[in-house]
């Protein structure tokens, strides 16, 4: 981006670890020193900038007039003064927006850029106001509103007496919010400060090189003779001061070295996951991320065939630049509080510096069991009385499936011992997850395809599924559900809670249904003769098959026929008091959620399950449960379950675990995670998005479905020719794109990845209004999934692109 | 213990947010209110401390004289002064030890708490000196220096101009070491900070109540008049302060309320694994860890059998306390670098702070590079090229095997159609896992024995074992390897390095177990038709199995014998020119090593194929790779099984991937874990023990073979009679006890849960050379596992009450 540095263009951030450090005093012998820079091996000249964002104490104060004066060969910009010597946030009644403010200063940061001739390379340094935490305008702190910058970070440590503390507290703040802090500068005194520093910091990640300069002179009344003996001063020092902004100078050149390297080496070193490595063409570097935008590195063009649509200037081109996109996949499905969070990043170092990871079996700790609470209140609320820990869907998934079947296997006599192999119930097109186990529960596909010990252990039935399609959502009936195979007719809704919703009587799915259900559950138990010990589905949506939308009315029929039917075999009595007193006893067969995409929110709700108002007997929970930060994953369950677990015989317990069980870090983050989702609906953050999709008028008493993505904009692709369908549900929009002619369909299908291809070069992605867009192919399905914190003027901005992208297409 | 605080025993720290902000004018206020609390409903009439560790500036200045002086009825102590009013780390040029420093502080406490009579209770206060991050005499950081403790802090905020920053960034601080902070203290001033801080801090976690207090009185030059002035503002300001200590008061209530609560409520939520609900007895409720501590909670005893062997005082029994233990099972096995590492949790936040969670195929991101580059350097150097990331052992098993299987088929012609499944070799007593892919790569065993979706697939050999007995290495063959089924001497080996060297002509091993390798293979393939894809085995220890040491000098064979024979099927050409020009080609089967539990310098070298001195195609690593912080894995691979997944169709890849694949906050603690411990090798930490393990003498060009245990405490305990055998293996000590007459042996055993349970309850716990340990019971085997930082005085005091245990055993 042409705010960001580039080769020719070094910026830096000046913070302070107090008030009255020397902050400006060190910051104008920086840039005078730039400024005086000689003209190097490539025959260009250093031109420096000064930028202030912030002044206070104006007019009688102006660091940016302290700059000019003792560094005159430099432009200086100041953007925003007030009068009072205060701090910024009462400075002023009236704050300007902080959107609006990180917008000027990324302008001026991009006119320094710009204003550079060919012959010029550009050295700028951003002064902040007051510390590291210092609260801007709007209230918001200093160190997380240069965040999106992230610029290098020149930190004006404390050196008098108790400045070890505020030095070292403010490196922590800063580091914390990942911001790197290639120097961190002092005045010599006779606390030694600088010296502690250096040796403290000697094995730090990143460590600062520490400077140590000799301090101003002491403050003279009369200006003129005070003026003077600081024009001394800065001739007096100006070797100091070089040899900082040369140090600077090489680590920045070695900074973007590394970029420049970083794709080349993944490619070289790292096997990825889901990769087909001998046809990837273009790497892409994540230098950082924040919020929905990951801020990308683009290495030079190595040749001369500079393509026109790449959206930046020749010069970047040649240089290599950074790229900020829109996170549009959120980061595989996990994002739910953007990316750097704060929150999330303070709960976790607390949990980190309380514990690290602590042993688990028969063990307490206090994240782990609020954690449970909070799940148990929340998605679990109704059903669910245990939480078993573990760390993907995947093996959540493979937990569930041990409880399941042997509590089958506990109550069927001889289950399993007349086959051989006890299978599970489930929907074609489901996945969950890529450990054996979890892969034997799903029907044959793509992903299994090719893997050796993958065994199709089930029966799975073809879905009715729902688009939006002309602005109707549309409930597609297989044929072969008719009892005389016959094409059915689709099933049109105009509104998307009603789609949840209970049919009217006329509606002939729940009677097809129904009977289609039962007669295959005859046909596989008493004529096949397989054995099934559980219902295992993704509710409302099956993510990496396809973002299918299975009919809520369908699953919820499934659930309840299976939990009718009496065929799964003859029924024990219960093995002990503990089952036989169990709350929320299973019924049929255990019925387990995969809830690993569509829990926590996601879709609008806080499970699935709630939106087909079923309540499952385990259910998966992982991604969004930590809010998009580290793995963790949860397997809830009923008593009813957990009690067929219960001997006096060890053995007979569920031997299933993984060292970080339920690590302390993992759990402080889903308790924030959850806190906040659960906070965000309280507050009623989405109730325009309710009201635009009408789930403000659901008619089953619930709170209704909704989708974040406007319902204008989703309307209008619904109506174009080559999209199939669209599925807008919560913080999810995919858009199913129709075959080419000849062409493989499904996960094979190369057809998304053209449109995503468009997606990531927008033409003008510096213009306020437009924005780059990561996204990742799924076969024929374009996808976007915004974070459960997305703003409506950030979705605006991908909507734009997006229907821009199709409609051309 | 008996420094710690308890239900009549409040204590608290003070920490502040910069020199001169009034921390000793609040602790006098916060002190004097203690002192002067009326007598409550207990009837009990409270007794106020308070404490100043370290004074400089002493006569001078005297913080405990001033809070003497205007809260005369509080206690007060000082234990370290010295005389320049500067930082301690400068004060002095003999620092007297942290450690020494430490325990003067804890027994203050505890003479403090002892002192109380039964009418009375206690409340004290620790005042820290400078600001948070000042360092003590030793130049450690106060924040870290107090951090066992942990004790409940009063934060003093700074109140005027710039204070917010100062005041943030220290509670940032110690909220990453993991201390609560639940007040925070500011005079009022016209910058208002306490208002913004109190908003600022409205939604975080665990949230300090903000207070502001009348400011203190200008400074007379008079001592008299100042005094005077000072104990007006006291008695004007009482209720302020008592105000203070009320809420206080009732935080500390309700920390214990919920502390006592969460075994119970772990007890009833929780679904822990590897655990039999049903029998369990205790459950250990984790308030904190640090180093090889974990503290815990002992609730209070309910009814009034209080035993006499628990070591605590009958007060504390019956209020509940906390108890420090000395975590010997290293967290299942996860601890590298001690509980809450404030280097680890740093790169965790600096990550968490920089990216949060990114997006990983086709992506590049700097803390996945860089461990892919350690990586290779180290563990994989010589074979791997090639890195994939996952979530835990189970996984990264899974994926080696998905690796290994496939390239075995492209390989051979027809593998797997034929006997319909394709099966490993492996070693018998190996455990990799539990998902259902790695438990299917197990023999049969007590793990896998009630999965419903267990099946064994694969071939595992009955090992040669070695163990320690009676000060020799014994090698103990199975009869079952000798041609005539007849027993076979055991070998004994004198030096621990030798057990890993090549053995010499005339030991009968090499040959026997090549005949013995050889034939089976044959009988195998040829008579048996059974098709195989990988050769897997934990090298050197089978950890879950039972620490069962496996004869160096038989894996080796069997690496080398399954490499040489041609059996396993027709091989085909090289299916395309990448695969033709592999480096590192597999020969035989490709040979998988589950490195989870001995990888990363676990049994002192960098790996255990490091130590067998034979290069695997695939290998797997988990735990200590992220120092005991949180989930990661990787399988690294040799560029030959790499290339076999290569091809221009996109579903010949690895199918394989998780959500949170490659998280850079995972990844970035790997790497602090990574390059510290191989900081720790390149500084020789371990020379001693490699001395007296006589690794220094090791004859075969290695580094030779150590333990972290004393060598003379280890030859003790394998001289009982109860033991069979020990292994001292870097940081693990596993102790085989013999069976019981007639009881089950293995993982059903009980017999080290008795050891174990002794372990946990020693006799004076409060003593300086006693410490409680909690372990974790293998079947018949103790073990006890380090980390990698223990000091050599830490694991002294265990192994002074491991021998006495086992002893009187």
């Amino acid at each position: 981006m042409a705010h960001l540095p580039s080769r020719s263009f070094q910026a830096y951030q000046v913070f302070s670890a107090n008030t009255n450090v020397g902050k400006t005093i060190l910051s104008a012998g920086l840039v005078r020193a730039a400024a005086a820079l000689s003209v190097g091996a490539d025959k260009r000249k250093t031109k420096a900038f000064y930028l202030k964002p912030v002044q206070t104490g104006y007019p009688v104060d102006s660091d940016a007039r302290h700059v000019k004066r003792y560094a005159p060969l430099a432009e200086t910009r100041q953007l925003y003064a007030y009068r009072d010597p205060v701090s910024p946030h009462i400075a002023t009644n009236d704050p300007p927006k902080d959107s609006v403010v990180l917008e000027e200063t990324k302008k001026a940061l991009r006119t320094f850029k710009e204003s550079l001739m060919t012959n010029e390379k550009g050295w700028a340094l951003l002064e902040t106001a007051g510390g590291v935490n210092s609260p801007i305008m709007s209230g918001e702190l200093q160190s997380r509103f240069y965040r999106p910058l992230r610029l290098p970070t020149v930190l004006i440590g404390d050196s008098l007496l108790g400045g070890i503390s505020t030095t070292l507290t403010s490196y922590e703040s800063l580091h914390q919010y990942g911001y790197d802090i290639p120097a961190l500068l002092l005045f010599d005194n006779k606390s030694l400060n600088h010296q502690f520093l250096e040796r403290h910091l000697t094995n730090a990640e990143n460590r600062p090189q520490v400077y140590v300069l000799p301090p101003p002179p002491t403050k003279l009344e009369d200006p003129e003779a005070d003026a003077a003996q600081l024009q001394e001063y800065y001739q007096a020092t100006e070797n100091y001061f070089r040899h900082v902004v040369e140090d600077l100078a090489q680590s920045h050149q070695q900074r973007l070295d590394r970029l420049e390297s970083l794709g080349d080496k993944a490619r070289d070193l790292i096997w990825w996951p889901f990769t087909q490595h001998k046809t990837v063409k273009e790497v892409t570097t994540i230098d950082s991320a924040y919020g929905d935008i990951m801020t990308t590195f683009v290495p030079p063009v190595k040749d001369n065939a500079i393509k026109s649509n790449t959206g930046t200037t020749t010069n970047n081109l040649q240089e290599g630049s950074w790229r900020e996109m829109f996170d549009g996949c959120a980061s595989w499905w996990t994002q739910g509080l953007g990316h750097g969070s704060p929150e999330l990043t303070r709960s976790a170092m607390y949990a980190s510096g309380r514990y690290g990871h602590v042993m688990f079996p028969e063990c307490s700790h206090e994240p782990a069991v609020q954690l449970s609470e909070t799940m148990l209140r929340t998605v679990g609320q109704g059903w669910a009385s245990r939480v078993f820990f573990s760390d993907n869907g995947s093996t959540a998934t493979e937990v569930a499936l041990k409880m399941a079947l042997k509590s089958s296997q506990d109550r069927y006599r001889n289950l399993g011992q007349k086959a051989g192999r006890i299978e599970v119930l489930g929907i074609d097109g489901g996945y969950h997850g890529d450990t054996i186990g979890a892969m034997n529960a799903c029907a044959p596909n793509t992903y299994n395809a090719q893997v050796t010990w993958y065994k199709a252990h089930g029966h799975w039935f073809q879905p009715p599924t729902v688009v939006y399609k002309n602005g109707q959502f549309r409930v597609d009936i297989p044929a072969s559900m008719a009892a005389d195979q016959k094409p059915v007719p689709p099933v049109l809704i105009n509104n998307l809670s009603d789609v949840f919703a209970q049919p009217s009587p006329a509606d002939a799915r729940l009677d097809l249904y129904r009977t289609h259900i039962r007669s295959t559950l005859e046909r596989l138990v008493h004529e096949e003769k397989r054995e099934f010990g559980a219902l295992l589905m993704e509710p409302v949506l099956m993510g990496a098959g396809g973002m299918i939308w299975v009919d809520p009315v369908f699953q919820r029929t499934l659930v309840d026929e299976v939990r009718r039917f009496k065929g799964f075999g003859e029924a024990l009595p219960p093995k002990s008091a503990e089952v036989a007193q169990s709350k929320n006893t299973w019924q049929g067969l255990p019925v387990v959620f995969d809830e690993i995409f569509s829990g926590c929110w996601r879709l609008g709700r806080k499970s699935a399950a709630d939106m087909l108002q079923t309540q499952p007997d385990i259910a998966a929970y992982a991604k969004l449960l930590t809010g998009g930060l580290l793995p963790l994953a949860l397997t809830l369950t009923s008593d009813s379950i957990f009690n067929t677990f219960l001997s006096d015989v060890k053995i007979d317990a569920l031997l299933h675990g993984h060292s970080y069980t339920a690590h302390p870090m993992g759990c402080a983050v889903a308790n924030t995670s959850l806190r906040t989702y659960e906070r965000m609906e309280a507050h009623g953050d989405a109730d325009q998005a309710r009201r635009d999709w009408g789930a403000d008028a659901a008619s089953d008493g619930t709170s209704g479905v909704w989708s974040l993505w406007d319902q204008k904009v989703v309307e209008r692709i619904s109506h174009l020719d080559h999209v199939e369908g669209v599925v807008p549900l919560g913080s999810v929009l995919a858009i199913q794109l129709k075959p080419e002619q000849g062409r493989a369909g499904g996960y094979a299908s190369m057809l998304s990845q053209k449109v995503q291809h468009q997606l990531r070069v927008t033409e003008s992605p510096n213009s306020e209004t437009e924005v780059a867009i990561f996204g990742r192919p799924l076969g024929n399905v374009v996808y976007m999934i915004a974070s459960q914190v997305s703003t409506r003027e950030q979705l605006a901005k991908v909507e734009k692109i997006l229907l821009r992208t199709l409609e051309s297409h």
